[in-house]
């Protein structure tokens, strides 16, 4: 098949119904209408084969949902709500129809999930296949929650628990299938974006800064503080585990901490917030059942220091994920 | 240089200054208030590395221009004003830093030269060079013009002249760099998006339906009539064709109707409007400055026929650039 008649079956799938949306896939460009006060949020994320996926090691379906993730998770970090999406896809040609098909089960899949709808798309062919997705979503001015924001004091929380992304990425390119691992795996293969928190801690105003846990907690925790002339002590104690992954840990031999700290696309909430709103934030997990734990405070200096649970300070390299190094 | 650094450089060349952008590049999504009753139109479109271009064949700068006249001209087909981009950039590691710097100057010509400006973005390795470009826009509802919308018995406009950027390509690839065949090379270098005659159709309200000519002009054609169940009759001695590119085919043994109506990537404006609307027309390409020709009519039936200037039908394989095919 080729590419008006892959995209008349885009535009047949992803049919809106929503009555904002005034053109959806099939003309030059989507129309949608906003709400009147709110402003627009707009991210654009890439998946790109063999950097951030290797075919075989997930569906295509897996793979368009995870796409449709890790975008709205970058609106939901903003304390709003995502609402559209545009997908650029590159593949080779050679299979491109099962490989759109596929993938467009796992957006819708995600469209479904999230509450957003896919109003434009793009299809080209490409040797090395690729999902560029783009988000837009809606906030009130003053529920924005930036990453600076963030004052000497703060406290530092992070939603859900951290690491088992990476360990999962590593039982996939070990393929090293051991018991116990599917939990880490399927974290890896389909992240869960934390917006429903993202967005009542910031109609609540009780985030000073916030951003998605991406490339690894010691990077993002940098987006945070030191970007901003700020530092922050961490309690590797207090880091959220779970018991799965200390377990696949000791079986892997993998440092925890070590794991915690770098490895990326937890795509959990990290964000600070005054110390007078700890029990808001308590209301907050609760409501929405998910955990979210006190790991530090932000400090003044541009440093970021982890200390054991007796008070030691540990040293590690806690290099994220970074492109082109 | 890694990511980050690059990213900083991004966020510094592209210092947002307007009001209405609450965030630009370096948060988890850019932030922007738009204009009260006005339609939020957005697009998103791919240049792939082999496919839409060739490393060589021109500067990153150029191509970084390329990929903004792309993008705007989707929104400038709606009718809308194009506001702002978001950019998903995937490149090899090695020479990433030159090729990043000279692409970012090349969108920084094309958001002067256009109005527009970069909100977002993001960087990721790649084996496989691709630029994909998200445009967002306004539009009144009212001023909105969609590709559904001609009626039988519509006259059928395009602005500027048709062909020279596929004759362009065709240099380029050939390496056959003969005289007087640098206006056609540019042409498919740095096209023109016609974003005034779009927008002033559209506030006028004389257009029916509107498309820009990525594909080609009969691929394009369709979309506006064959789509809906509309046909059309093309004059082509009313194609608009320029004496310099008419001379080239002459050199290049090239059939200069068939290019000009199956050559891809004019970015010239197609429309339909009623034929009361005809001095309403010429007033816009004159306040414009670009020509605008009437080629042909709205017809019943779902058939695009051609037609001599002896009035005999012509027959041609108008197949436009298709992707998986």
């Amino acid at each position: 098949m080729g590419e008006t008649e892959a995209l008349r079956f885009l535009a047949e799938r992803f049919k809106v119904t929503q009555k904002e949306v005034l053109k959806g896939i099939g003309d030059d460009s989507a129309v949608v209408e906003l709400r009147e006060k709110t402003c627009l949020v707009a991210s654009t994320d890439t998946l790109v084969e063999g950097v951030h996926f290797h075919l075989g090691a997930q569906t295509p379906r897996q793979l368009g949902k995870k796409a449709v993730c890790v975008a709205v998770s970058d609106i939901g970090a903003m304390g709003a709500v995502p609402r559209y999406l545009l997908c650029s896809l590159g593949c080779r040609g050679k299979d491109a129809m099962d490989f759109i098909e596929g993938l467009s089960q796992g957006v819708g899949d995600g469209c479904r999930e999230f509450g957003v709808c896919l109003v434009g798309g793009n299809l080209s062919e490409s040797q090395t296949v690729f999902i560029s997705m783009t988000a837009l979503g809606e906030v009130l001015r003053d529920d924005m929650v930036l990453r600076s924001g963030a004052s000497e004091g703060d406290d530092i929380y992070v939603t859900g628990t951290l690491g088992d992304s990476a360990l999962g990425l590593r039982v996939l390119l070990d393929d090293c299938g051991i018991d116990g691992s599917e939990g880490a795996v399927s974290r890896h293969i389909e992240p869960t974006p934390r917006l429903q928190v993202g967005r009542m801690v910031a109609r609540r105003g009780v985030a000073s800064s916030m951003i998605d846990v991406s490339d690894g907690l010691f990077c993002d925790l940098e987006k945070l503080t030191s970007e901003h002339g700020l530092g922050a002590e961490v309690s590797l104690g207090s880091l959220p585990l779970s018991p799965g992954f200390l377990s696949l840990c000791g079986k892997l031999s993998e440092d925890a901490y070590r794991l915690a700290l770098s490895g990326g696309e937890d795509y959990e909430l990290l964000f600070t917030s005054s110390v007078r709103n700890r029990v808001s934030i308590e209301e907050v997990s609760r409501l929405c059942g998910i955990a979210i734990s006190k790991i530090g405070s932000v400090t003044a200096g541009r440093k970021i220091r982890f200390f054991d649970e007796g008070g030691e300070e540990v040293f590690y390299d806690t290099g994220g994920f970074e492109h082109f190094c």
